[in-house]
């Protein structure tokens, strides 16, 4: 068993449980939320084809490390799980992304009228599941869902241009870094934080938070280059096919030179990306030593969250437990 | 001046600077959210292109009616508006509508991927915003808007068959019910209802929303058929291009026989609908008395919200206020 499994695994059944009970409903849109987050195929039935809860993990691990009882910030932690889903389930009809998890992504069933609801759903019975946990979760998890919605937006106008690490990392710390950092931040409201613990925790449990979203999606956009296709249940290239302004372009454009960099810009500015022009683009990073520097960053992020992780005021085998799914999760290939 | 209309103006401009509050930012989404609530133009330059303000006006009117301080409901009241303008945004993406109140919809200027980030920003600041005012206003708005998307998702059923009037009714009570219930609860609440005043009270600011939604938008349906498209900035006619499932046209299929109710089908079925097919059956619903019986419904649940007034605890002037303002509503031509 990999490194961090274990804390994943041991509140699995709990978060599964929760999220059943919150979209417990007969209607449309809860139907929809169960599919899409796998605890139910396309035609109802029961089904465990969800994915690994990192999130709402960590909230419950967090408040367990910090003192407190697990099940005081379940709801917060089941919010914020939703507010992840409702964003998949928006991105994939923005990117126009068919497949999610090797499954039909809900547009892709459901059209995109209906997605547009489903997600709009799921970020509702979000904050309302959240303020079940009292007034400081649902500020803690609305300000994040607020700085998500901007990175998301930002990661869609890099669309139009070409953007250095630091556009890069300014549109992650949003997009990726704010529920990351949330579910630390509501571990510790959970555990009571907010009210009797310096706030200097909190703060802490934020920032480790974005070291940990920095590393989690600059390894997802390696993956999203060189990844195993069939492992992601997406295809191999995609990201470039897709021009997406990932990390690795970001690189790969600030190396690049006269015709190397007229060709990224070609191909990037093209109405349609073929698989030939997949292939050379990959190419081109590899000549640009492209790959090593995005997994030097990834090995960068990684250490400067344990870096925060040792200073947290947990027992030092939590400590540990937590350092090991870190350090899984910037080594995933998928 | 119309009747009501004071009630609307007294609170119009607490509740303009509370948006601007709340919309404040540089970035792309709170410029888009600023375009969309008519607060500024497309350039960004300041503008009053804004709505009625209703929803929040009720707010502000029922916290004070009940002995309360308008500015203590203020931030429930903003959010409200907040996720009614959400609502408006994804609406016309789902309808493809490009024309809101006589201006380019949010997506046909920034791009369906754009205007869903964009609604979605304004759902999240919305629930922000009142939480401001405490756990139980943020509480009963997030259960409203719920209801309102899980409306929303009902609303698009429709498109696959013939309602009638009770499938309707539920649909509205969620669609456009649940925010007008959530307005009068949130003045309630405002008033520290929740805590201090019999829930009855709450329970009947509800129903009394219900039954406004209802008047509110069967008249809303009555304008989208025989409005005068100048007024309503949308082409004439243009619920019946759409082939919504309106409250006429449940009257008109419940009396429609043989060759007419063939001719509904067969037009509420076709791939398009051109400008011969929106005056057929403009013209069926004329022999039919369709206008007539939808006229009746608008008055029926009128006169039900007018009595829920008379049952208030409001002192008498205000009560008449509201009834004033009730009663333009449901004869209002745009």
């Amino acid at each position: 068993m990999l490194g961090g499994q274990g804390l994943l695994e041991r509140y699995r059944a709990q978060i599964e449980q929760g999220l059943r009970t919150a979209l417990a409903g007969e209607g449309a849109l809860c139907r929809i939320g169960r599919y899409h987050i796998g605890l139910e195929d396309e035609q109802g039935a029961p089904s465990q084809a969800f994915g690994k809860f990192i999130r709402p993990a960590l909230v419950l691990f967090t408040t367990e490390q910090l003192g407190g009882i697990a099940n005081d910030a379940l709801p917060a932690a089941i919010g914020l799980e939703l507010i992840h889903s409702f964003s998949l389930i928006h991105d994939d009809i923005q990117d126009g992304d068919r497949t999610r998890r090797g499954r039909p992504a809900v547009w892709a069933i459901w059209g995109i009228a209906e997605a547009i609801n489903a997600g709009d759903y799921l970020h509702s019975v979000a904050l309302g599941t959240a303020a079940k946990g009292g007034l400081n979760s649902v500020q803690e998890l609305s300000r994040a869902t607020t700085a998500m919605i901007e990175g998301q937006s930002l990661d869609l106008s890099f669309e139009a241009r070409f953007v250095d690490e630091s556009d890069y990392l300014g549109m992650v710390d949003r997009k990726t870094g704010a529920l990351f950092g949330c579910a630390f931040a509501l571990g510790g409201i959970g555990a009571g934080l907010a009210a009797a613990v310096p706030t200097d925790v909190i703060a802490g449990l934020r920032e480790l938070g974005r070291e940990v979203g920095r590393a989690f999606q600059i390894q997802d956009d390696l993956l999203g280059i060189w990844g195993d296709g069939n492992a992601l249940g997406k295809p191999i290239g995609s990201d470039i096919r897709q021009r997406k302004k990932s990390f690795p372009v970001a690189v790969a454009y600030a190396r690049a030179q006269d015709e190397d960099r007229n060709r990224l810009e070609s191909v990037y500015r093209a109405d349609a990306v073929g698989q030939t022009d997949v292939n050379a683009i990959v190419d081109l990073m590899s000549c640009l030593g492209v790959r090593e520097d995005v997994e030097a960053a990834v090995d960068r992020h990684s250490a400067r969250a344990l870096d925060l992780v040792q200073a947290l005021p947990f027992p030092e085998d939590g400590r540990r437990e937590l350092i090991a799914l870190i350090e899984t999760l910037a080594r995933r290939d998928r």
